[in-house]
């Protein structure tokens, strides 16, 4: 961690804390851990940009959540246990209270899943927060995108929505009731990464992805990895509790293009749904089966009412 | 990899190529790598914000070069054998003239190094890199910098300050003539770092930091983790090609306090000087003998003409 600033060392001092598991942590060149032999890692990388992937009135305690969050929710979807992670931060002048606060929300997530922040880098800049993770999995043991098999029933953890909805009330597009708002507010800026149902998933998912641009979007990579098509029963989606009580054009708007919802969407073989549900026990997570997957490419939209359309295969990003 | 805008799935394309060691790389939730059974990792990330890590002209490809550079320096003053690394990129729009310039001069020095880009994410905001890296070193080997001992020769690879030379002239402060210029802009735009040296100095080196912040502030945090003190000649320390040829105090400040150098500071037992000279030889790098540790805490600055300053332990970096 190279502290570019004097004034930067009273950041790195924060997020310093005793070395539990690895065997170097903050402060030297490199972190160094021992990872279990004969184990696969898993990394991944996600940035948060000021004004793109937060407004700037986030609690920073939140926003040191979901920096953490989102990473963990990337090895949930790939069925890996978190190892540790390191935090690269921007910001434009040091803010002590900020700054506890973001390391306190990022920290108690982090033992939470019994991880630790080993590295990283602070400097001066626009706001802007990288946090990287490393995990581990058995060899084969991986959840994939491309392993969804025509037949699998389609499955997603949790409920859908309430924090797109949260971003429709922030841009004024749809007036939220104070506790209302406060509760999407919450979903949308500190989700829970399904770390403990990506685990139980192993060798009984087929393919996995996380929600985070939106189930459309996420599932057309899933399709699209694994060459499949899939038909999605609309009424079947669970809505976010807020969500719920908005009107149905709100709430496909938020169940088809949620983003943020950070809950796992995966593919099971369907004679596997007992294995899928007695998982979901096990990690404490309500799951849905949502749809099937299927021969013909592309996605068809079952709706309550029995019609059906089709999504064509490509630019499920762009479908309104 | 999670493009959240149509338009930055061409960013993605850019930096996509076939996997070759990793297992699974771009394009899933995490990238799965298969680390050398009984190694220990070591993890790494650096932040490169335009502005202040670099100016708004330099040529992408250098750009490319550096993000990962200064984390393979990382690496390197471990002695870890660099793995794979993570790239996250924010950038406001999508030049793709750039991106493809940037993405050229970083997978240059990754085939270099023989790793790979297996993840990361991309996003609209201001321009921001984070690089992480993953490498790995056999468990005890690892080089750290709290193992330099009283007695020990003190070593810097390379020559030290033209980066800070390039960064003068850029403010004004010197001027210099046209190759000079872009030679000194080369060495601070384009640094290669010393991954090679770093392995070969494992078993021989107690201690070792790569040079990032300038000689007088790396070395105080070597001092400062290995609670010993150091007397340097200064009348040894080996200017840049281009700094040898400047005025007396320009070179004493871009020695002393260079930045962005991106060469090992090392220590090593005065009995193992000729096994680091033939670790040299190995690695193809020069190294020189620039003082020696010592039990007095601090550092004492000793000149060519034979006169002795004293440095406080604390506050290299305000050393002027």
């Amino acid at each position: 961690m190279h502290e570019h600033v004097g004034e930067f060392e009273l950041i790195a001092r924060h997020f310093a804390r005793p070395v539990r598991r690895a065997l170097l942590g903050v402060g030297d060149d490199c972190a160094l851990i021992a990872p279990t032999p004969g184990m696969q890692l898993a990394l991944a990388a996600d940035m948060l940009v000021e004004g793109r992937h937060f407004v700037a009135t986030v609690p920073p305690a939140r926003l040191g959540h979901k920096a953490l969050a989102v990473n963990l929710s990337d090895l949930a979807a790939c069925g890996a246990r978190p190892l540790a992670f390191l935090l690269s931060i921007a910001m434009p002048r040091v803010d002590e209270g900020f700054v506890a606060a973001f390391a306190e929300g990022m920290y108690a997530l982090a033992d939470a899943h019994g991880i630790e922040l080993v590295g990283g880098d602070t400097t001066a800049g626009p706001l802007v927060i990288n946090v990287s993770v490393i995990g581990e999995v058995a060899p084969g043991q991986a959840l994939r995108r491309d392993g969804a098999r025509v037949g699998d029933t389609l499955w997603v953890s949790g409920r859908l929505g309430d924090a797109r909805l949260a971003l429709e009330a922030l841009r004024g597009q749809v007036r939220l009731a104070g506790e209302d708002f406060e509760r999407a507010r919450l979903a949308m800026e500190a989700p829970q990464p399904r770390v403990a149902l990506g685990l139980a998933l192993r060798g009984i998912a087929t393919s996995a992805i996380d929600l985070s641009d939106g189930l459309l979007g996420d599932l057309g990579h899933v399709l699209a990895a694994s060459r499949v098509g899939a038909s999605l029963d609309v009424a079947t989606l669970p809505p976010g509790e807020v969500l719920a009580r908005q009107d149905p054009a709100m709430q496909r708007l938020c169940l088809l293009h949620g983003g943020d919802d950070y809950e796992l969407l995966f593919t099971a073989p369907a004679a596997r749904d007992e294995a899928v549900r007695g998982a979901a026990r096990t990690a404490g997570v309500d799951v849905t089966p949502i749809g099937r997957i299927e021969a013909a490419p592309g996605l068809r939209l079952r709706e309550a009412d029995g019609r059906e359309s089709e999504v064509a295969a490509r630019g499920f990003d762009h479908f309104a």
